[in-house]
């Protein structure tokens, strides 16, 4: 890293952000988030003392991205344990709160596990709750060193693939410090390029209808100092016609075991358009976004979303919760129905490269990512069922 | 028709919706027009007494879409004459109000040259006037019957092309009554196939940065009974992997004499996908939007809007407007920089087909626009400079 001013001490890139901590108050534990929906207005924590407000705050994206939800539903677990709750009940609510999100399950079982673990071996539920809490506590800090590698294992890629550097890359919804205990994924990599020099432009799709590329991705690239701009969905298409897009990275919210990668919606468009112009589509993820036990793409389950993201007025502060849309304007005929899904499934022919804090997988095939899976965590390997 | 229940006197379906009218008040006569800015929430009509009236009116979008573009300007250039004012000045205030609609400047053309030719044979400026405005009124209505021809050969298209009926339609901003002295251009065609019983979906684009698909179009389905489905614009690439379309219907501001299509910002990926999963891309336009003077796509103009339309949250009534910028809240970082084009341009080897009033040219040749460029107006052929 270029600018050790920006270095958090534990090495990852963050610019201050502080999506997501645990807090032990007077009262009992907290998990502190900061309210994405709030963002770029204002900052503005959201205390949870539960597993409900977790999963309420997880339903309307007050925190949201694969990474950090697993970091959220790890803390989720050992809050419930720490205040005596039944562990079992409150993992099985968090696990479901966001069906798409793999790396949620993933945390909520390591930590679930850890807590299971300890009470088997015969400790007490307050040395079960600690040994959870030590675990929500170990999958943060090696998130944050996931980004970290990744960001390199992305760059490296990037000065592979663009040899003449001054890259300038697209974006897609948000992947950066807010999504994660580190840097991020995708947007890390563009933040350390921007940190050595090397980034010319950062284009960020606004992505609707969350507009998370307007509202998060711009405030991270505003706080890091990025050359940024921001455009329209719909606008993309221009700037690959006029050649001014070198790459594009986005993140994943789960990749099947053919590689099939599940993102916010708008990202199989880019994929096409990418392929169309012979751009580098880039996807950046820890390797827990790899779902093994899912075979294609076909088996991703889409969530759907409510009709009010698009036909209401986006309000930042509000444009996610039940609040929001009943303080808003419609933008549609009443009664408009709408088509909503939050995420949608590049195949693997699309995708330059899958990078991981392992490394990348380039050309993506089912072989490359089971032995990457294999390699990083020798306890995921595919399911007998 | 089928339905002659919504079917105006000259024959074309508008479902009650007038989107521009001259009318002869008692201080002087006036274009009115109905305030697109204001839908879907309310109907409000925007008086027009002067020339910088009508080019505020477009320029802010209060009226916008390529034909009712070109009859605003044949009537505005009426409404200078018989109020007195410069008619040369008031033609090229209207023509350049937006570079990239060419009915825009057509219209205006017409009228003006209406004026002057009346003028120089000798007749008073009362007269000339008399002689414009009876100009603009042909316009508008041969706009009317151009949108039923246009419906006509475009559904006639589609059931060539999807012989088995009950097509799933996607469109692209808005291309209905609301652009059109008839039932529009792309709209049209798909409300003829809902008369006819063979539309089994409209997907409606929202149509980012405006919502033009979700503000307008929306507002005319629903008006017309259709069954329609708003979306993101992200959305669309979700739909065509789910083979849940079966063509694209849009409209165009203007066509190159290479059968390149400038159309609404986001018509280009849309066109891309279409291409990757083999969906019939069918532009439909009355033959006023080809322009022989253009050569080629880089030769089109696209004209770049402010950053607030993304930057700031959309109001229904007032985004694009000054007024409304200055009223709304921002979705984006203070002083966040955006690329806007209003338009995109798509390469004639990604459309099926050109509809137009004098039927369809398919393949998209250079050869085959400007044979029927000259059938339907034969002074319109290639210019010498």
């Amino acid at each position: 890293m270029a600018d050790q001013s920006v270095e958090a001490p534990d090495g990852h890139v963050s610019h201050g952000v502080r999506t997501v901590r645990w807090e032990a108050s007077s009262d009992g534990p907290v998990v502190v988030l900061l309210d994405q929906r709030r963002l770029p207005v204002e900052e503005v924590e959201l205390v949870c003392t539960d597993v409900p407000a977790l999963v309420e705050a997880i339903r309307t994206l007050a925190v949201r991205g694969a990474p950090v939800l697993g970091i959220v539903g790890a803390y989720g677990v050992a809050l419930a344990a720490a205040r005596g709750y039944d562990v079992t009940e409150a993992a099985n609510l968090l696990a479901q709160a966001r069906p798409t999100a793999v790396n949620l399950g993933y945390g909520v079982r390591r930590a679930a596990g850890a807590y299971d673990a300890a009470l088997a071996a015969g400790g007490g539920a307050e040395q079960a709750a600690g040994v959870a809490l030590a675990e929500a506590r170990a999958l943060h800090r090696e998130d944050a060193e996931a980004s970290s590698r990744m960001a390199a294992h992305g760059l490296a890629l990037l000065e592979e693939l663009l040899p003449g550097g001054g890259f300038r890359v697209l974006t897609h919804c948000n992947t950066g410090a807010l999504v994660s205990g580190g840097a991020g994924t995708a947007l890390a990599v563009a933040v350390w390029a921007h940190h050595k020099g090397q980034l010319r432009r950062l284009w960020v799709d606004e992505t609707r209808p969350l507009l998370q590329g307007a509202r998060l991705t711009a405030y991270e690239a505003a706080r890091a100092g990025m050359a940024y701009t921001l455009l329209t969905d719909n606008a993309a298409g221009s700037l690959f016609a006029a050649g001014e897009v070198d790459a594009v990275l986005i993140g994943a919210d789960r990749i099947a075991a053919d590689g099939s990668v599940a993102n916010k919606v708008g990202s199989y468009p880019l994929a096409v358009l990418a392929k169309y112009h012979h751009v580098p589509f880039i996807v950046v993820a820890p390797s827990t976004t790899v779902d093994l036990a899912t075979p294609d793409g076909a088996a991703i389950e889409i969530e759907q979303r409510p009709a009010h993201e698009v036909t209401m007025v986006p309000h930042p502060g509000a444009s996610a919760g039940g609040r929001g849309a009943a303080a808003s304007a419609p933008l549609a005929p009443v009664g408009t129905q709408a088509y909503n899904p939050a995420f949608d499934v590049t195949p693997p022919d699309l995708v330059t490269a899958i990078v991981t804090e392992e490394g990348a997988v380039a050309p993506v095939t089912a072989a490359g990512l089971a032995e990457l899976v294999g390699r990083s965590q020798p306890d995921r390997g595919v399911p007998s069922g």
